[in-house]
C-alpha cells in the first residue's frame, strides 16, 4: 500500500466503522426466496438509499420491479471523463440447514481474520467494501467518474426482473464498462480475475405413478414405484465416466482456446487441498478433465434436491404415489438454455415409463459468459490488483452463475469486469458462511485503485 | 343365512349397537408408530379390557411389555372340548398424508356401504366384528370353547415386543388353533381364505458424500453427489424384466407346489380392475409371473421413500451432503431377513464409491408364513364361509406381512386360520381407508359360524 495515498489511509483509519457498517448490513434477513422475509429485503434496500444519501449522492432512487426493489443510485463527478455502472445485489440465500450454524447467520461474529453471517461473502461484504473504497475516496477528493449503481435483491432467486429492468432503463445505464463484485479471488495472497462463469438451469421434475400411497405389501411388485423411475432416470443422466449422457448435451461447448488451456494452467490448485475442504477421500468427475477445468469450463448435471414416498422417522410400508427432484445443470458457452430443455424433455419422453406420468417445471436459467480478457478496462483491473498484492494475477473461469454478466452483454452492450474477494471455501449458500476480513480489506484497496487505474487510462 | 340361529339373529337385531362400539373404537388414534399418541394407544387397550369385562371373561389383564400393553382376556366355557387362541391388534398407521383425507380418519363416517376411518379395516373392524359373533353367542349359551384373546398394540411398528411375550407365556398361551382376523378377502361376493403371507424386512440406506452442503457452481462436478449415488444404487437393485438384482436374493424361494398353482389360478382377477383401482395405464412387474403370484408368491424389493438436498419450494443450488431411502424387501418362504440383510450390505459395499459413506439401519423384519391347507381346523374354516356366501372359498397367498404367524409357527408350534374380510380397495396404511358393511356383517356370521365349525369338528 502506497501510505502517502490519503484514500488507502482512509480505509485503514475508518475499518472499524466499515466493521460496524458491515455488521448491521448482515444482520438484514434479506432472504428473496422466502415470502415472509419481504420486509427484510425492502429494510436492506432502504439501508443501501440511506447510505449513499449520506454520501451525497445526486440521485438515489428504489425502483420498483413488481418483486423485490432495486437501488438506483448516481454520482455525477466533476467533468467526469469516462462512466462506470457498478452491479451488487443485497439479497441472500435462506439459512437452512440452521442447526448447522454455529452463529446466528443473522448476528454476524468476528472470529479471528473471519466475519461469519449469511450473505457476508455473497455479496455484502463485497460490495459494502467497494462502496467504502469510493467512500474514501469522496472524503478528500471528487471523483471525474460518472457512477451508476445498480443494486437488485432478487440474485438469489435468479433476478427475474432484471433483464426487464435492463431493457427498460438501457439509456439511464449507460456506460463504459461495468464493475461487478460478486466475484471471488483464488487465494488471500493470489490474486486472480475471473473472466468467465458458468451460466445455469434449473428444473424441478416430477413424477406420478399410482393415484394415491398403496400398501406395499398388497401392491408392491406389481407396479412401478416412481421412486424407482426416477432414481433410474437420475442415473441414466450420467456414465461411469462422470459424462452427463442426456443426449447434444456436450454440442455446443465451445473448445479452450490455447491462450486460455494456458492461463488455467497458472492456477496453483491441489486437489489434496479440495478433498480436505470437501471432506472427501477421493475427487470425481468428468474424465479427462483437471479439477479447475471440471469447474469452470466443462458444463455439469446436478440433482439438488430429491424426495418421495415416506420420509418421516422410522417404518412405513408405503408404495409412494409421487417423487420429485430438483435438478440444475451449469452451463458454459455456447450452450443455451432453452436447448437443455428441450433435450431434457426429449430424454424423459424416451425413458420415462407411459405408466409414469412426468411434469418438468423450469425454476430458473443465467446464461454463461466469457469476459474479454484484452481491453484496457481489464487492464485497469490487472493493474489495481498487481498494485496492492505486489504480484499479477491469475486469470479464471468460475463455477457459479452471475447471469447479469451476460445480460449486460446482450442488452446494454457492455462488458464487464468480474472483481471479488470471496475465498473457494467461504461456505457460500451453506452454513457458516464467512468472509476473511484482511482480504476484504485488500478488496477495499483494489475498488480504490482501480478508479485510479481507469483515470490514469482514459487519461492516457 | 338360518334365521332360525339365535346368535345370527343377535347380530342381525345388534348391528346397531355394533356400529355404534366400532365407531367409539376406531375414534381413537391409536396410532403405535407416534410417541405423542402413547396415550390414546392405552385408551384403546383400556376400552378393550372394559369390553371383555362387561362380557364377564374369567380374565382380563393388560401385559406390560414395555412398549405398549397386550390385552390378554380368557373366557373358559364349561367343560371346554377345545382351545381357540384369537390374535388381534387395536394399533393402527399414521393418517399421512393427511390433507388427502376426505373425512377425518379419526371421526369414523358411514357413507353408503363404508365406514371410512383409520384403522377401519387394519383392523379394529375385524376384530371387533369377531368379539362381536362370541358376544352374540354368549348373550344365549355358555360356549365350551377356552378362548384366549392377546390384542397387541405394536403390530403397525412390527411388534417389537411379541416374539418375548410369546415365549415368556408359552404356557399360559396354549391352544389347538390360532384365529387371526387381520386379513382379507377377495371380493364382497367370493369368500376365500389366506394361507400364505409376505414376510418383510424395511431398512434405512443413509449415504453421506461432502462434510456439509456445498454451492453447486463452485463444486459441481468435482465430487460425487450423494443424490446420484443413491439413484444410482437404486437403479442397480433391478433390472429391466422387473427381476430384483441383489445377488442371491432369490436363491431360497420356495417353488409353487402344483395344487398351490391351481389352487391361486382359480382367483378370478381382472387385471384391467387392478389398473382402474391404483390408477396407472399398465402393470409392471417380474416377467413371467402373474399379478396373482407377483402380489403372493414372488418376493419384491421397494423404495418407500427417498429424500436428500433441498426439498423445499423453488431453487437452492446446493450440491447436498447427504442422501437417505427407506427399502423395504417383502419376503416369501424360505427366505430369512438375515440372510437378505447380509445380500444388502454386500451389494452396498459392493457398489457404493469408496468416497461416499453408507450406513444401513434395520427397522423391522418379519418371517414369510404357509398355513397347513389340510388341517381339520381349515376344514372348519371352509365350512364356516361357505354356509354364509353358499359357496366354496378360494385359497390364496398375500402380499402384506402378518409375522405373528410365522412367530406362534415357530414359538408356540400352533398354525393359524387367518380368516378376514377387509377388501383389497379398502386403502389400508393410506387416505381414505375404508370397511365395507354388509361385507363385515357376514365375516361377523363367518365368526359365529366357525365355533359351531370347531364344535362339530371336535365332537365328531
Amino acid at each position: 500500500m502506497n501510505s502517502s495515498d490519503v484514500g488507502l489511509l482512509y480505509i485503514q483509519e475508518h475499518w472499524d466503522s466499515f466493521l460496524n457498517g458491515l455488521k448491521e448490513f448482515v444482520s438484514i434477513p434479506s432472504i428473496s426466496t422466502l415470502p415472509e422475509y419481504k420486509g427484510e429485503v425492502l429494510h436492506a434496500a432502504q439501508w443501501l438509499e440511506k447510505y449513499f444519501k449520506k454520501l451525497n449522492f445526486h440521485c438515489v432512487d428504489l425502483i420498483d420491479t413488481g418483486g423485490h426493489p432495486i437501488v438506483f443510485a448516481e454520482y455525477k463527478g466533476p467533468n467526469p471523463v469516462m462512466t462506470l455502472l457498478i452491479y451488487g445485489h443485497y439479497d441472500v440465500q435462506p439459512v437452512d440447514p440452521e442447526n448447522e450454524w454455529e452463529t446466528n447467520p443473522f448476528q454476524p461474529t468476528i472470529k479471528g481474520d473471519y466475519i461469519y453471517g449469511r450473505g457476508v461473502s455473497d455479496m455484502k461484504g463485497q460490495l459494502y467494501a467497494q462502496m467504502f473504497a469510493i467512500q474514501a475516496w469522496l472524503a478528500h477528493n471528487p471523483l471525474p467518474i460518472h457512477l451508476k449503481y445498480i443494486i437488485e435483491g432478487e440474485e438469489e432467486i435468479g433476478s427475474p426482473s432484471m433483464q426487464m429492468f435492463l431493457n427498460k432503463y438501457k439509456d439511464m445505464l449507460k456506460a463504459d464498462v461495468v464493475l461487478n463484485c460478486d466475484g471471488g479471488i483464488f487465494a488471500p495472497d493470489v490474486p486472480s480475475i475471473t473472466y468467465g462463469l458458468r451460466g445455469l438451469v434449473y428444473f424441478e421434475l416430477e413424477l406420478k405413478g399410482p393415484k394415491q400411497d398403496l400398501h406395499s405389501g398388497q401392491y408392491g411388485g406389481t407396479i412401478r414405484n416412481p421412486i424407482h423411475v426416477l432414481c433410474e432416470l437420475i442415473a441414466k443422466m450420467h456414465d461411469e465416466n462422470g459424462k452427463v449422457t442426456l443426449p447434444h448435451f456436450y454440442e455446443n461447448v465451445r473448445p479452450l482456446s490455447e491462450e486460455e488451456k494456458t492461463l488455467l494452467a497458472q492456477i496453483p490448485h491441489s486437489d489434496e487441498e479440495w478433498k480436505k475442504f470437501v471432506g472427501m477421500s477421493q475427487l470425481y468427475g468428468e474424465t479427462g478433465y483437471s479439477t479447475i477445468e471440471r469447474i469452470g469450463v466443462r458444463p455439469t448435471l446436478d440433482t439438488n434436491g430429491i424426495i418421495g414416498g415416506f420420509t418421516g422417522e422410522g417404518a412405513k410400508t408405503v408404495l409412494p404415489s409421487k417423487a420429485s427432484a430438483k435438478i440444475s445443470m451449469r452451463l458454459v458457452p455456447d450452450q443455451e438454455s432453452e436447448k437443455m430443455e428441450e433435450y431434457l424433455r426429449e430424454f424423459l419422453q424416451q425413458h420415462c415409463p407411459p405408466e409414469i406420468k412426468w411434469k418438468l417445471i423450469l425454476h430458473s436459467c443465467a446464461p454463461p459468459a466469457v469476459m474479454n480478457l484484452h481491453s484496457p478496462y481489464m487492464q485497469s483491473a490487472v493493474n489495481a490488483l498487481t498494485t496492492e498484492f505486489g504480484k499479477k494475477p491469475l486469470f479464471r473461469r468460475e463455477g457459479g452463475s452471475v447471469p447479469i454478466v451476460a445480460w449486460l452483454q446482450q442488452i446494454l452492450r457492455i462488458d464487464t469486469l468480474l472483481l471479488g474477494f470471496a475465498l473457494p471455501d467461504d461456505g457460500i449458500h451453506g452454513p457458516n458462511e464467512r468472509q476473511n476480513l484482511p482480504l476484504l480489506k485488500r478488496g477495499a484497496h483494489v475498488y480504490y485503485n482501480l478508479c485510479k487505474e481507469l483515470l490514469n487510462m482514459v487519461r492516457k
